[in-house]
């Protein structure tokens, strides 16, 4: 199978495969605007924390085309606006933040330029941002692989392949890495209600690669690790705070509750740039709600009564005393986190 | 609103709620013959311990119609075939097994009687058989109320009222009580993968009783209990070990753990026809699995890849450890289970 390149920048605009639509069909989405940008982030054309952070840079870079033709004052309101504005399309994955960060301090340092040199070093800004996050998804990937034992059978949670995030994913670029260098593994996905992306996305993956997959229902990975079927837990991350607490998917806190009761290990695999450094702990991770019909529909089928109330957070924190380790770029991060997290170049 | 009934025997039909298809369509699945009861039971247009014990009762009230016109001894050969194959049309639910062996018993005290007074014996046994299933239904919710506080809050899972057992329903028939005594209860449905019971029916059946119900994804319980949402949790069971370990629907055993592990309360509602005298402790419980397409469609839409492997088991087995108390008609049993089960009248 060839690689899977869930996001690329033409001459001006983000083609993006449609991750709503897999994988029945496969079908990519034009955004020309940020603001195209900004509704594909929020309906989860695009998802995952490292790949809505790419996406986003470029909606900045199509922001800086969109408003060129402005004075600089006024160019300069309208580009901080759009930042806002992509910044706050979804508000768990802090890899958001960062990437706007960066594009905000790219574009200080471009202002005062012609168009063209603006809009071409924002360009070359977002460009860095995905190749770096390539990058660090293939470093993160090697150092989690040197955690998988032979034969393993590895449980993930929801979806952080390269549909997530820009190279070979993290938990799912581990996975990968694993199989590739002939551990002979194979994996449970968690189906991941309510958007599916367990068995939208992550089942679709490793089929695409040959990699063994049995796709199973949220609540059935509790008997699988209590029966010892499952010889590590391998999940992403939306946002890390400095002591440890992760937020991600829902369905994570379970599962990381359960493994350790039945000491299994579990591990987040998450770019440094997921760790929140103004974050202490996970008490003050915001944790998004999304509306009711992703609980009471599928594809436009209604699967529950009309005027049931829905409560349905996309994300929960994992304490940090029920992770076992946080794979990085820069190694694997051990307990305790607050130390191994401070001690950490970024 | 009106109660549900969820089965009727009328001249010679059964007429069954067709469950598969609510809250979207309210219509009536009717079995003329022992083996359209077989398969409304392996389909689930009939689901939950008690009414298949119930509906399997009038399979064989149909199936003594069908074999009327036949000589003695093939007559008792065809229903014995009949009582087989109703009572494995689902491997988990003892009660099943239970109303079989009531049945059996009935019919060969009728035998050498007329084909009048045959049918007629066993239709007594079969109305007998959902009356005592409606008194204990009543039992179990009187006493299980007792267990809850006012305003309380209560997370259940899969659908245990009036659909899925003649009468209130067991955990559903608790809640029932508890509201309809004027106690401001509220309740977390999880919405329960993958045949969905939780939307597709709690959710309704709470609706219509006018009983406060927010709808959750399955994994989103153990936050709700680690964030001290949840005063108790009660489920219905499909059977019973003599130690007190307990089969029910996927899921359950994760909620148990979860809620142990918070020290919120545990409770199993069901009558004593779903304790397996015969077993004793949850390693001797079938577990039925169950096609993949329950997983990888919903109302004929694919969700997940095609060829993708799936493991799926409709119960999982929650240890007696994790259990407060398992409520039944004669009050609420307490650990040790063991002791409290062997002073059971049965």
């Amino acid at each position: 199978m060839g690689k899977i390149i869930a996001m690329e920048f033409g001459a001006d605009h983000l083609r993006l495969i449609d991750q709503r639509k897999l994988p029945k069909e496969y079908t990519v989405f034009e955004c020309a605007t940020y603001q195209d940008c900004i509704f594909a982030i929020k309906d989860m054309v695009v998802r995952g924390a490292p790949a809505i952070g790419a996406a986003a840079a470029y909606g900045v870079v199509m922001a800086a085309k969109q408003f060129a033709g402005l004075a600089e004052s006024e160019f300069r309101k309208r580009m901080e606006l759009a930042i806002d504005e992509l910044s706050a399309a979804r508000p768990t994955a802090v890899n958001l933040m960062w990437a706007m960060d960066r594009m905000r301090r790219s574009l200080n340092a471009a202002l005062g330029g012609t168009n063209e040199s603006i809009w071409l070093a924002s360009r070359k800004e977002a460009d860095a941002i995905i190749a770096e996050e390539i990058d660090r998804s293939e470093r993160v990937s090697s150092f989690g692989n040197a955690l998988v034992p032979g034969n393993a059978t590895i449980l993930t949670h929801c979806n952080t392949g390269s549909l997530a995030v820009p190279g070979p994913g993290t938990a799912l670029g581990i996975i990968r890495a694993a199989h590739r260098s002939g551990k002979g593994i194979s994996v449970y996905a968690d189906e991941t209600r309510p958007r599916l992306q367990g068995a939208r996305l992550t089942a679709w993956e490793l089929l695409e690669e040959g990699i063994p997959v049995t796709l199973i229902a949220d609540s059935v990975a509790a008997t699988l690790i209590r029966d010892g079927k499952i010889d590590l837990v391998i999940v992403g991350a939306d946002r890390i705070a400095t002591n440890g607490d992760t937020a991600n998917k829902i369905g994570t806190f379970m599962l990381s509750v359960i493994s350790k009761h039945y000491g299994v290990p579990f591990y987040i695999a998450a770019p440094i740039s997921t760790i929140d450094f103004g974050c202490a702990g996970g008490d003050h991770i915001v944790i998004e709600e999304r509306g009711p019909e992703e609980v009471t529909h599928i594809d436009g089928i209604r699967i529950a009564p009309q005027g049931v109330r829905v409560y349905n957070p996309a994300f929960d924190v994992t304490p940090a005393e029920n992770i076992s380790g946080i794979v990085t770029e820069q190694g694997v991060l051990y307990p305790p986190f607050v130390d191994a997290i401070a001690q950490l170049g970024h």
